[in-house]
C-alpha cells in the first residue's frame, strides 16, 4: 500500500489526487493528513520524511520517500499502464515536461510565492520570513502566467496538446490556489476559462 | 539533425551539453549561437522559440520547440538506448525527478536568482527589475542547498543514488553558476567537494 502524506483541499495535494484517480490507483493508496494550518510540515518528524517541509510527500512500502509533485507524478504514471499522464514518445515527454513546468514556474509557484510573502499567507508562525515587493512582483508573474496559457489552450484543447496530461493538472492546481490567494483569472481570458469548465467535469477533478 | 539554441559556457547550456556527451549524441546535434550578453534572448525572434526568453532551446525536425531542460533531458534520454539520465523504473524515475527539483530550486535557481537580482547580473539592458532584498536571501537558500547536497553526497556516490543522473548535472551546473556568481562553496562541505571532481573527471565535463 502506498501513503500519501498530504493536507486535503490544499493545491500541491490535489495534484496528487488527481493523477491517482486518472491512473486509476485509489485502491492502492492510503491517505495520512499531515496538519499544515498547526504547522506539522515544518516539524522534525515531517522534515525527516521531506527536508523541504512541504506537502505532499509520498511513501513507498521499503520507507522510500518521495517529495515533489513531478516526481511522484512520475511514479504513479509509470507504476500501472501505459504513462498516459507524463507521455510515451521521446517528443510527447518533453512537450507535457516543459509545459508543466511552464505552469509550475509562472504561475502555480507564482502564486505561491505571492500567499506566502505578500499576504498573511498560513500565519506568522509558519510564515517566519517574507519579501513583500517578491510577493507583490510575483502577483504580476502569476496573471502573465494565466494570459500565457490562455494563448495556449486557445491553440490546442490541452495545456500540453491534444490529450490531459500532467500539465494541465499543474495548471488546474494553479488556478486554484489563485482562488485561495484571491488572484482573479482575468475577464478576457475567455479560452483558459473554457479550459478550467471542461477539465473540471472529468471524473478526477469533480471528485476532489 | 537537431538544433540546440544556446550560449557556451553559461549554465543551462552546460546541462544539455553534458546530457548530449552522456548519450552519445554529439553526431546529431548542431549549435545556434544565441548572444545572450547582447540581449539577443529577450528579442522577439528569441521569445518566438521560447516565450521565457532563456536558453538553451532544442529545436526539432518538425519546427517544434522544446524549452526548460528537463523537458530537453527527457526529449535526449528517450531518443536512443535505455534511458540512463532519468531513470527506467517508477521508483528510479521518481528519486532522480525529486533530486533534480531539489538540486534546480535549492541551488540552480536560488543562486541564478542572487545572480539576476543582487548583482549587475548580465547589465542594465536585461535586468530591467531587480528585487535586492529576495536576491540577497537567495544567496542564502544557495549556500543551504549547497549544505543539504553535500549530506546527500556524504551517504550516497551520486546525488540521486549509485548511478550519475541528471540530477547531477543539474547539480553540478548550480556549482558552475555560483563560482560565476561568486558564492564559495563553504570550506567544510567536503562531500560535496569530492564529488564534484569526481563528476568533473567525466569526458561529458571535461570536454564542456
Amino acid at each position: 500500500m502506498l501513503r500519501i502524506h498530504d493536507y486535503k483541499g490544499f493545491p500541491n495535494p490535489a495534484r496528487i489526487r488527481i493523477a491517482i484517480q486518472e491512473k486509476g490507483l485509489h485502491d492502492r493508496v492510503s491517505f495520512v493528513a499531515v496538519d499544515v494550518p498547526a504547522g506539522e510540515h515544518k516539524g522534525a518528524a515531517f522534515l525527516a520524511r521531506n527536508p523541504a517541509g512541504a506537502v505532499p510527500v509520498l511513501e513507498l512500502d521499503d520507507g522510500t520517500h518521495i517529495a515533489e509533485c513531478t516526481a511522484i507524478t512520475e511514479f504513479l504514471d509509470h507504476l500501472t499502464g501505459e504513462p498516459v499522464l507524463t507521455g510515451g514518445t521521446a517528443r510527447d515527454r518533453a512537450i507535457i515536461h516543459m509545459m508543466q513546468r511552464r505552469a509550475e514556474a509562472g504561475l502555480l509557484d507564482a502564486v505561491a510565492t505571492y500567499f506566502h510573502h505578500a499576504t498573511p499567507g498560513l500565519g506568522p508562525h509558519i510564515e517566519t520570513y517574507q519579501c513583500r515587493e517578491w510577493g507583490e512582483k510575483s502577483r504580476e508573474r502569476a496573471v502573465a502566467g494565466m494570459r500565457y496559457l490562455d494563448q495556449v489552450v486557445g491553440q490546442q484543447p490541452y495545456i500540453a496538446g491534444n490529450r490531459f496530461t500532467m500539465a494541465d493538472i499543474t495548471t488546474f492546481a494553479g488556478l486554484l490556489f489563485a482562488d485561495f490567494a484571491k488572484i482573479d483569472l482575468p475577464a478576457d481570458l475567455v479560452h483558459l476559462k473554457a479550459w478550467r469548465v471542461r477539465v473540471s467535469e472529468r471524473p478526477s477533478i469533480s471528485s476532489l
